[in-house]
């Protein structure tokens, strides 16, 4: 067993960089050394961890040097560049953008659902998009037991999937909200305070949204299942964080309601809240910083054979992102795949 | 032809009464008399319309005598109540509550779909539930043009949708959010402000709200079509006004999106905007006021065979309630449907 790992955290003053932190603080984790790392422009800042100040230092290729772990999350763009540098240096890199997880040679992984995927990695394991690590979550214990014939889902998704300039401009927009201000949107196409907008990425030429193609991509990747029929619209809605998701399923053979519950209620990092309690049903406000992804509303959908709905919440920076990056780690440690 | 016509609006102080009222400023309805009526509570308030200031006055069966056209919004049991006594005095009621809306003699109507039922009424004409007219002024020239066989809906419902009593608890917990303040939920079970609440009514033996059984049962009682398979998940958003509705639809023959796009360009009273211009599809902040229901992101869903999907927004408040019940009182008069 490895005693203590290296870690390099790359955009640790972003919000997932922020959050990857807030969890290391409580994690069981052994870390011999942790690098922060960021753009030149956020370099400098002291970021205390664990009782230790630590320094910010700009990224640069040999920041990997001797490092175990790469936790890169910026953007796509820049991913490109800085993960081939760590890998080259030995590290083993877990990226939370999209510029990786559709690769061939590089697994998409859910340590609960797909977690032995870590082990044909050649240097990068990706983070699914944290809309479809949700999803995902909810769909593998049913798709296991009755195989999933069709998945349509509508998203609610928070403004922090856009990061800190995009839950500044929500701020902004809510305080000019008071004096009926002019607000020119800069992070999103329209103002968000007090709107949705159904657009998240931009579209192709069938319509569909960057956002919407890698919930349909990526869980086919993370299910290994490519024939299963998905559509998605993706929406953003004012809320700060955690993404809500309305999913209806077809399934092959019935599935009742009860045997569902049953499903989800034994899947790992899952939670059900169905009908009763304090919290009868997920919503976003009460969940913010927890870990699991939570499962409410099951119920049958009449209109189709087979079918069944669910709503679907999960805190977005959590397990989908810092949280679910952890985990892969764990999951290398165990697996003893640290190294290629 | 009729001259004029005595109307009185029951609820005129509450949200769709007030935007009634706004409404009838520039419209060309001629008015001999007309009536504001309230629950005791808000009897007595001044109400400036076309010019004159009017007495909000306490509403008792004898305010209906002499009356054409009873515009009444108020919750169902108040309407259940007032609207036989209107009938008795031979007003034509035409209600925006829950109340009637699914009874045999009572029409339910959206004037650009089925305007001829208001020709059975029998006293009582009812306002469809304001997330149902806009998907079905969608699905109309559609369904006209090419059957559908599957409608699935989820919603992103705005607060005025509850009242003005859910706009302001909107706004304090708004204000509170800067303060970190605790927010104690009155209108809605949970906190809406930067939160998203998936339930809209009771919920019935199946899981189903209320909202979601009016979407479903009113759709197919409009379209004239008890067979259509509906599915539907209403969700509260903390949007001030407007609904938006994510739509999937699954029809008997192929549906290309030109082909979509023509149909619904040609709809009264529905616009599409679609992948150009300042509005490339529509968002409730910017449609506020508006009196069409908007269509935009037109597009094959890849899921199903002859599958579509679409996203509908309009103006709860006024194609969802108070100028919906203008136009009916039109279609009325068009008719010569006045008088049983």
């Amino acid at each position: 067993m490895v005693t203590g790992v290296d870690i390099a955290v790359v955009g640790a003053t972003g919000l997932v960089g922020q959050e990857f932190l807030r969890i290391l603080e409580h994690h069981p984790l052994r870390i011999n050394r942790l690098k922060l790392l960021a753009s030149k422009r956020s370099a400098g800042t002291n970021i205390k961890v664990r009782g230790c100040s630590l320094r910010v230092e700009e990224t640069t290729p040999e920041s990997f040097d001797g490092i175990d772990f790469a936790f890169i999350s910026v953007s796509g763009e820049v991913s490109s560049q800085l993960a081939p540098e760590a890998v080259k240096r030995g590290a083993l890199v877990i990226d939370d953008s999209a510029a990786f997880r559709m690769k061939p040679g590089v697994p998409l992984v859910i340590p609960e659902v797909n977690g032995s995927d870590v082990e044909w990695h050649e240097g990068i394991i990706a983070i699914p998009n944290c809309s479809t690590t949700q999803l995902v979550m909810a769909l593998y214990p049913l798709h296991r037991a009755n195989p999933l014939k069709r998945v349509l889902v509508s998203t609610y998704q928070s403004v922090s999937g856009a990061g800190k300039a995009a839950l500044d401009e929500l701020r902004i927009q809510r305080e000019e909200m008071k004096v009926k201000g002019p607000s020119i949107p800069a992070v999103f196409p329209f103002r968000i305070a007090s709107n949705v907008i159904p657009q998240i990425g931009d579209f192709d030429t069938y319509g569909y949204s960057e956002e919407e193609s890698k919930i349909i991509e990526e869980t086919r990747k993370i299910l290994h299942d490519p024939d299963i029929k998905i559509s998605a619209t993706c929406v953003r809605v004012p809320v700060t964080i955690c993404h809500s998701e309305s999913v209806n399923l077809e399934f092959t053979d019935p599935m009742g309601v009860r045997k569902a519950h049953m499903l989800l209620d034994n899947m790992p990092g899952l939670k059900v809240m169905d009908g009763s309690g304090l919290m009868p049903y997920p919503v976003p406000w009460d969940l913010q910083g927890t870990d699991d992804v939570y499962v409410g509303r099951i119920r049958r959908d009449f209109s189709v054979e087979n079918g069944l709905a669910l709503w679907v919440v999960s805190d977005n920076l959590r397990k989908g992102a810092a949280l679910n990056a952890i985990q892969i780690a764990e999951e290398v440690l165990n697996r003893r795949v640290l190294k290629k």
